[in-house]
C-alpha cells in the first residue's frame, strides 16, 4: 500500500490565528469618509442609530492587527479550520502544470463563508448590550448566517426576506427557522416603510431595497435593537480576513506561496477575505509576495468593477445609506437576473474599489454559462458542487491555470470556494436544461444609471 | 487570549485505516445464506448476473480484515477522515455530565455517509470490467452517491428514480447530472417491468419496488452492466465500517473509549458502519469494551428490529431479491410517509439482525416529532442542522446523556451524524407549520404483512 497523499491542510487550535487584518493600515491613504446628502462626514453618532460602539470602531480603525475574541473562537472552532485543499484531480483534469489551492468555505453550518462575520457582529452587539438584530436577506444566505450567529449567542434576530424570495424559496426560510430567527414576508405591516409599499400596492413582491429599509427602520426605532450586513462595509471585510490568514499559515505548513489569489466579487467581502491578507505581506515587503496578483472576478452582467465608475454612490436603490466612495453602476442599476444571487450588486465594497482604483488588485467580469461550465468541470474533478458564486472564481481559477501552461509558467493558484451548491441545485438544473444565459453588457442601462450619480461636493 | 478548545479530531494520513474490518469473523456462527424461492442457498454464479467477482468475494468473505484499495482511499481523502467532534455546546445546554461525540459524516460531496460504499462499489466494477452502473433511488441520497462515486472512476451510471420523487424533488436529480450520471423517471419504456407497469397504467407514479426491477433488469440483460445497491448487503456495511474505525483511532488520540455507539437503521449500513469495529473490540476481549454497548435507532412507524419477526423473507416488495434471514415487517408491509426517507425499509441488514437477536446490539424505535425537537435543539447547540435519518441518533444520544446522568453515571456516548440536512429543509418546515406527526404503532398492518411471509425449508 502506497502512501496515501494529503489532499487537504488543516490547522491545530494554536496555530489559528489570533488577529483578523485590517488592509485599511497599508492603504496609501485613508479611505474617502462616507458622507450624508448634505456632502459632510457622517459622524459615528448618526451611525449609532443602527450600529453598536464595537463594530462602529472597527469600521473606523486604522489599526493593522485587531484581536478576535475567546468567544467568538469558540464559535469559529464549531467549523474552522476551513480546509485548504490541493485539486489535484482537477489539475489531472486539465493537464496543467500548475498548483491549484482552494479554501473551503462550504463547511460551515450555513454552508458558506457568510457566517465569518455573522459571528462576530452577534457577539459585540450581545456584548454592547443589544437585545435584538434586524436584517434583510434575499436568497437567503446572509440571513441563514446571522440567524446561526444570534442563536449562538442567545440574540434574538428578525429577519426581513424579501416576499418573491420568501415564497419561492422556504428551504432558507426553514433553516432560519431552526436557528431559532423570526423571518418575515416583506413587506410587513410591521414598519411604516412595509405599510407605505403595501398601502400603494396590496400585492407588492418586495425588493431588496424595501427590505432593507424595513430593518433598518427597525433598528432606527428602537434603540436596543440593531442591524446587520453582510458585505460591503469595512468590519464585514475585516472578519472575512480569517480565511485568508488560515490560507497562509497552511501554505507556510506546505512550504508554498500562492502567485495569484482569487474571489468572487459581490460586495466583496469573500474576495477581500482571502485576497487582503495576501497583500498584507506585499505591503511588508515579503519577497515572497513581490509579484503577488489578486484577482476579484464579477458576473459580465454586472460589471461594477470593470465597467463602473469610481465615485460616490448610495450603497442602496432608495439612497438611504450614507454616500460611499467605490466603484458603481449608479444606485438604481438593475442587474438582470443571474444566479449567482450573492453578486447582483450595483455597488463594491470601498476597500476593494480603492485597491483596483490603486492598480492593487485586477478585476475580471466573466459570463454566467463559462461559469456553470467550469463548477461542473470542478464537481466532476474533485466532488464538491460548488455555489454559483464560487465558479465565478473556478472559471478565473481554471483561465489562469491554462494561461500559465500557455506563458510556460509554473503558477500556484489560490482562489475561494466560498460555499456549496445544494440550496442552489435549481440553477444547475436550469444550467442542465439549457434555460440559462449569457447577458450582453448592458452598456446602456449602465450609462443610464451612471447618469442619476448624486453630485457630490 | 485563552487557549482555544478544541472541538473536532482529525487524522493524518498515516493514521488513516488501511483495511476495513469484516464482522462476519467475530459472528458466534456463520451467516444463513441468501436463499432462491426454492429454498436452495443462491449460489455465486447466480448472484453474478448483476454482482461483479469483487464485490460477491466481499459480499460471503469471512476474512476480519479486507484491505482498501489505494485508489478508493484516494477518492476518500477527497473528504476524510470525516471529524470527530465533541458536541460540547450541546453537553452545555442539557446540564449533563455526558461526554457526547459526533462522526461528522455530512462533510462528503453527496453531504452523507453514502458514498463510503457507492466508491468502492464504483472501483471494484470499473477494476472488474463493468462498463455501465444502474441503480435506483427514491429521495435520491443513494443515487447521488453512485453518480459521484461513477464519475471518480470514469464509469456511467444509470439511475432509474421514483416517478413521484423525480418531480417532487429536482434538486437531487440535478445534483446526479452533475456528476455525469442519467437520471430517468422510473417506470420508463427502457425495460420490460417498466414498458408493462406502463401499459397497465399510462399515469403510474412508480414505486422503489419496480425502480429496483428496473435497475436490476437491466444489469441481468447486459453482461457488461452491473447493479449496485446502497445499504442492507454485507459488503455495503463492510465498506462503511471506515466510520467507526476512524473514530476509534481519534478516540485513541484522545485517550478516551465510548461507553455507548449509537446509529440510525434503515437497512442498517450507518449503524453497522460506526458500532461494527467496536464490536471488535468487544470480540477481542478489549477491556475498555467490555460493556459498551451498541444501539440501532428506528423510526416508531417502521420498528423493523423492535417488533419484526427474524425470519427470512425478500429484501423487496415484489419477491425479485433472494430471501435473507432478518428482522422483518414483511416485505409488503407500506410504512407510512414520515419524513426519514432513509429509515423506511421493512427489513434490516442479515449482519446486524443476527447481533440484535443475539443480544450483541440493542434496537430502540422513536417518534418522528421527538426526533425532530432532538434535530433543532442540536442545530441551536451545535450549528449543523442534521438529516431527519440522523435526528434519530441525536435523539437516542441525548435520552442516553439523561439517562446517565438519573443514574449517576459519567457516560461517554459517540453517534454517527450521517449527513445534513440541506436537501431536507421541507421537512423542517413541515415540522415548524405543526403539520408533521407521531404514528401509532402500525400494529394491524404489521401483522397482516407477517402472515405473507414466504415458507421457507
Amino acid at each position: 500500500m502506497t502512501a496515501l497523499t494529503s489532499l487537504r491542510t488543516y490547522l491545530t487550535p494554536d496555530e489559528m490565528p489570533t488577529h483578523w487584518y485590517n488592509v485599511v493600515a497599508d492603504l496609501s491613504h485613508p479611505p474617502a469618509p462616507p458622507l450624508g446628502r448634505d456632502g459632510q462626514p457622517v459622524s459615528a453618532a448618526q451611525m449609532a442609530a443602527i450600529f453598536p460602539l464595537p463594530i462602529l470602531e472597527q469600521e473606523m480603525s486604522g489599526e493593522r492587527w485587531i484581536p478576535i475574541p475567546d468567544e467568538v473562537r469558540q464559535i469559529y472552532a464549531l467549523w474552522r479550520p476551513a480546509p485548504l485543499v490541493r485539486a489535484l484531480r482537477l489539475e489531472a483534469l486539465l493537464g496543467t502544470r500548475a498548483k491549484i489551492f482552494y479554501k473551503y468555505e462550504g463547511v460551515s453550518p450555513a454552508g458558506s463563508h457568510k457566517p465569518n462575520s455573522a459571528v462576530p457582529q452577534a457577539f459585540y452587539n450581545k456584548l454592547a448590550g443589544t437585545k435584538k438584530l434586524t436584517t434583510e436577506t434575499g436568497a437567503g444566505q446572509w440571513g441563514s448566517s446571522i440567524a446561526f450567529a444570534g442563536q449562538m449567542f442567545g440574540l434574538p434576530v428578525r429577519v426581513f426576506m424579501v416576499k418573491v424570495s420568501y415564497e419561492q424559496k422556504p428551504f432558507r426560510r426553514s433553516m432560519m427557522q431552526t436557528w431559532g430567527a423570526e423571518v418575515f414576508s416583506s413587506p410587513t405591516v410591521l414598519t411604516q416603510s412595509g405599510r407605505t409599499a403595501l398601502a400603494a400596492d396590496p400585492d407588492c413582491q418586495g425588493s431588496l431595497g424595501l427590505a432593507i429599509s424595513e430593518a433598518v427602520e427597525e433598528a432606527v426605532a428602537d434603540k436596543d435593537t440593531c442591524y446587520t450586513l453582510g458585505s460591503v462595509l469595512n468590519h464585514v471585510l475585516l472578519h472575512q480576513t480569517i480565511v485568508g490568514l488560515e490560507a497562509k499559515t497552511q501554505f507556510d505548513k506546505l512550504g508554498v506561496y500562492p502567485d495569484v489569489v482569487i474571489g468572487p466579487c459581490g460586495g466583496g467581502s469573500s474576495f477581500g477575505g482571502i485576497a487582503f491578507p495576501f497583500l498584507a505581506d506585499k505591503a511588508a515587503g515579503d519577497k515572497r509576495a513581490a509579484n503577488l496578483r489578486a484577482v476579484a472576478v464579477e458576473p459580465a452582467s454586472c460589471p461594477t468593477l470593470t465597467k463602473g465608475s469610481y465615485a460616490y454612490d448610495f450603497g442602496d436603490v432608495a439612497g438611504f445609506t450614507p454616500l460611499m466612495k467605490m466603484f458603481t453602476l449608479g444606485h438604481d442599476f438593475m442587474p438582470p437576473g443571474i444566479h449567482a444571487g450573492g453578486l447582483r450588486y450595483h455597488g463594491a465594497s470601498q476597500l476593494v474599489s480603492q485597491l483596483v482604483h490603486e492598480g492593487l488588485v485586477e478585476a475580471v467580469a466573466v459570463q454566467q454559462l463559462a461559469t456553470f461550465e467550469a463548477g461542473v468541470q470542478f464537481a466532476r474533478a474533485e466532488g464538491i458542487i460548488p455555489a454559483p458564486e464560487s465558479c465565478h472564481a473556478i472559471r478565473v481559477a481554471i483561465d489562469e491555470a491554462k494561461a500559465a501552461d500557455a506563458a510556460g509558467e509554473a503558477r500556484v493558484i489560490l482562489f475561494n470556494l466560498t460555499g456549496h451548491g445544494h440550496f442552489d441545485m435549481a440553477s444547475y438544473d436550469r444550467f442542465f436544461a439549457g434555460k440559462l444565459e449569457n447577458f450582453a453588457y448592458p452598456a446602456e442601462a449602465i450609462a443610464a444609471s451612471l447618469a442619476h450619480l448624486p453630485k457630490v461636493g
